[in-house]
């Protein structure tokens, strides 16, 4: 291995928030330090998570941690996003959640009623998404060298079926399905934040989407892919999907819901919701034939009740997403470069 | 799930160092909030990790989270310790390990330069160990939120065999096997952080010791339990298995290894070795007749080539831990109370 630091130090020289932002920089990261040194099969994979055989049991691996600010949100806390971030990373490898682990940091100072308050809520959170908390491990930081709480979780889930589900596998002339409206998880902690007051408060998506995920699956539809909308939004994961296959996936822009709240504050804040986190919404990519079986199976779910088809993948062309917007002009949708919404998760 | 909360709040109002220091605080915020809250029989066995069957596969699941101060020392760093001792933990459980996870919390300003050095020390601990990094995760914090790096690892191993390991397993007459020196990786951090001077530096003995752990169990020795010696130290891991298994335990000070650096670092700070953290050491419980034969398999790894006897579970009198002093003397070891070593790992 080389021993020269594969991120140039003259662009970077330390680590930025961006770095952790889930757009170019994230990527950068990722590809040039972590992929290269860790190569393994596995790991290039490159999904959401891990699959592996051990003794003929086919299993997904997968962990996230959590650095939310604030803890608790509309909709959601750092405990529950902590529990269904994780499921619904095992989920989008096509796996049932099984077990989680629970790392806990937490600062010098925290308030016994605010680590009682998550714990709860992570109780009620496993309970609510059929996962047991096997193992976990605590440690506490001096006060100033943490921020209250941060989680890490891991996960391990089972796979009832041998499909190979990845962005890989995505086809021209797969439909494209979205699982409910965009934006709100980013937007409400940004409400938060910034203290923005609507008519009514924006909620958080936080939900496990592992059901509609394994009835698609148990209904033998043939999934291709499918990717949580997380850090970087609707807009990351079909670029990721674009380069991964090589492909140009086209989207509708007036198909895709987003609440007019979240609208409004998107607009206030100048960001645009495509690229604005959610915790509990995916895309599926599966043949057009089944697009409309798919459909009603995820609309079967109250988490993705509102599922809807948003576009195509076209083909060979160029590895791009094309955004056809309300008058019918082309835009090519990039990576997000830089940080947006920083510690979203 | 009552919602009034576990730890009295007349206490304890806020989280302590001590709370993290695997001393009687952290025993009493795992045992009143968290095994109450997440009760389910995986996590009430109380193992360094828990064990399951996915589809015949018989596989254990750990989790730490390290935050060392500093980030490299003498013999290690954050790095090949989050790699080593999720290794170990999982070795704990009778398991091979097989596979890591890996999250990060990086501080904004963290240098490029270290996150490589970490990086790259990562990957020699896998290779050395054995096991495969198959999936990630990245977090930025705010500058003045983390401490340069924080890690965790999660990690998947696999069990050969289908025999119980646990505290509670332990017999009268049981020997109490020792794998080396004590107090090497806590007094090697607190000789860096003290600004200690000595002949020879102490190095930590952080060290992966899965494959000592695994020929025992291939060779058919019956362990009846094993932990290895991180928090707490060889004291903490003594009383553990007197309180679960609720019999006498009784260990010569005297047969106990201790470096002599070790030993005049800790005099000169005021701490006793016996609670001092290591991180390539653990003790194995197995009938009497069958530790000549355990020794002599633990001696064949240079991780463990200086195992010995310590002492022996003497019954059912009492949960208490006796250790007989040079002089003859026996005092009855306790749990740690309060922080010894705040973020030793």
């Amino acid at each position: 291995m080389s021993t020269t630091c594969p991120i140039p130090i003259s662009d970077y020289p330390t680590v930025t928030l961006a770095h952790g932002g889930g757009g170019t920089l994230t990527h950068q990261l990722i590809e040039k330090m972590f992929r290269t040194s860790f190569s393994n099969p596995l790991l290039d994979a490159g999904h959401d998570g891990a699959v592996f055989s051990v003794d003929g049991a086919r299993l997904a691996l997968t962990t996230d941690s959590y650095v939310v600010r604030p803890l608790f949100f509309p909709g959601g806390d750092i405990g529950s996003l902590a529990v269904n971030g994780t499921v619904n990373d095992l989920a989008m490898c096509g796996a049932r959640p099984l077990y989680l682990t629970l790392g806990m940091i937490l600062e010098e100072g925290l308030p016994m009623e605010t680590l009682w308050r998550v714990v709860q809520s992570i109780q009620h959170a496993a309970a609510a998404a059929g996962v047991l908390i096997v193992t976990g491990d605590t440690k506490v930081v001096d006060r100033g060298k943490g921020d209250g709480i941060y989680l890490n979780t891991a996960g391990v889930g089972v796979l009832a079926h041998d499909r190979e589900i990845g962005p890989a596998r995505i086809q021209p002339g797969d439909a494209i399905l979205l699982s409910g409206d965009i934006g709100r998880h980013g937007m409400a902690i940004m409400a938060v934040r910034e203290g923005l007051e609507f008519e009514s408060e924006i909620q958080s998506d936080c939900a496990p989407v592992a059901e509609p995920v394994l009835a698609l699956i148990e209904a033998g539809i043939e999934i291709h892919s499918i990717r949580d909308l997380t850090r970087g939004g609707l807009a990351s994961a079909l670029v990721e999907h674009a380069r991964a296959a090589a492909m140009t996936l086209e989207v509708e822009e007036t198909l895709i819901p987003v609440r007019e709240d979240v609208q409004g504050a998107c607009e206030l804040l100048g960001l645009d919701p495509m690229y604005v986190a959610n915790e509990g919404r995916f895309i599926a990519f599966v043949p057009e034939a089944e697009a409309a079986r798919a459909l009603e199976i995820m609309r079967a779910h109250s988490v993705s009740g509102e599922s809807l088809q948003i576009g195509v993948v076209k083909g060979r062309e160029r590895a791009v997403v094309h955004l056809k917007s309300r008058i019918g002009s082309l835009r090519i949708v990039d990576m997000l470069s830089g940080e947006q919404l920083p510690r979203i998760c």
